[in-house]
């Protein structure tokens, strides 16, 4: 462990992860992902952005898959989440690529993943000054904008091939749009509130390469009860 | 009044419409839309698609409008809309043209309108087998599809300009890229549920005519309590 890293235990299969308290903390937004990115186990999949490398971990505690690639561009952070794979012993299932993901067609040919992961940077580029540089690429679009990201993810992808993204709702015009002209559908939105009567500040998009236009707006989620305490369907998202 | 015709009493300025059970009859989506729209005294209105005309009426019974005009492309339909008009004493300010809204042209010009509402066609071009041919335009896209709908929007709107529409939540990709490609950025949507635990089958929709990308996603609408009452929010949109 390096200096002002903490090691964050996750609820599942005893895993843990090293995370860096100067470095973007992804949080709830894995476990919300790696719950709504429906996958089978002989998936191959793909991570935009892993950061500590969190969504992968998740992703394989959750669905058992044997095929794993995270692309991270920090050097830092790659090797924070390389550590991460080897503290649970799954380096011949997970694959951290310390590139831009950009030389995508380097590592693999086009078409080659089922499904692909992300989440990507929120934020525009603007009030980043006092952010140190880790924190600054992980949280604004200086490195990763969502049109890079649906062009780089249509090359990737296989047909029918699914992308899970987690966002925030002010860009869903955006992400909708980088979709559609790079060929994946958006089909379904799970939009996540932190309380019950707040507007949404989080949005789960998933989309398929190919798949015919109609969008499945499912119900909210809300995170948090009016006793602060996660609500029934976080206890089952976080706890299965 | 015609045979299979009916009065339905609106909650506003004591006004009353024409509805026909034969034609599509728009319930709740035109309080809603008129709720949603929020537009000033002095602007110019247009409706596409406007049936009944309830839309129009009630946007003047809710904003004290001046200046509307409502397309209806059905002859029948357009004539008891203007039956309607009248009966509210409201010749003055609403004009309902019979004509399909691509021929925009032939009575305004670009750029023309500060609003425009919709309530369009919902339904793709297939199942109507069994409705009759009014019925049928009013919820199928066979004269008026979102993407038509959009070109001409832009055209009637002027710079700054808003259009607002209801829709399904399905069609909410489609939407956005149609609005998108025609220089009307989407800005605000409202999901509409009937039940607190169901998915959204209604989506509001306001965009403006050259507006910065940024999509505010409110607070969902509910329209039923558990006992099958207008919730506390619907009631206060339906009488005020």
């Amino acid at each position: 462990m390096e200096e002002n890293e903490r090691l964050v235990y996750l609820n599942r299969k005893d895993y843990k992860i090293i995370e860096n308290k100067d470095y973007f903390c992804s949080g709830i937004d894995a476990i919300l992902l790696s719950n709504f990115a429906k996958v089978s186990k002989k998936n191959k999949v793909l991570d935009i952005g892993t950061g500590s490398g969190i969504i992968p971990i998740l992703m394989e505690a959750k669905y058992d898959l044997n095929f794993l690639v995270a692309f991270e561009i920090q050097e830092k952070i790659a090797n924070m989440a390389k550590r991460s794979v080897s503290l649970n012993a799954l380096e011949n299932k997970i694959t951290i690529i310390n590139d831009d993901i950009s030389n995508y067609l380097k590592y693999y040919p086009n078409g080659f993943f089922d499904v692909i992961t992300s989440n990507p940077p929120y934020m525009s580029n603007s009030g980043y000054e006092n952010e140190i540089i880790e924190k600054r690429l992980a949280r604004h679009e200086i490195t990763l904008d969502i049109f890079s990201l649906a062009s780089i993810a249509t090359k990737a992808l296989k047909y029918g091939g699914k992308i899970f993204l987690i966002h925030k709702p002010d860009r869903l015009v955006d992400i909708f749009y980088a979709l559609r002209e790079n060929n994946i559908e958006p089909k379904k939105i799970t939009l996540v509130s932190s309380f019950k009567n707040k507007k949404p500040s989080i949005v789960l998009i998933e989309g398929i390469k190919g798949g015919k236009p109609s969008l499945l707006v499912t119900e909210n989620l809300i995170i948090y009860d009016e006793n602060g305490n996660y609500t029934k369907e976080l206890q089952d998202i976080y706890y299965n």
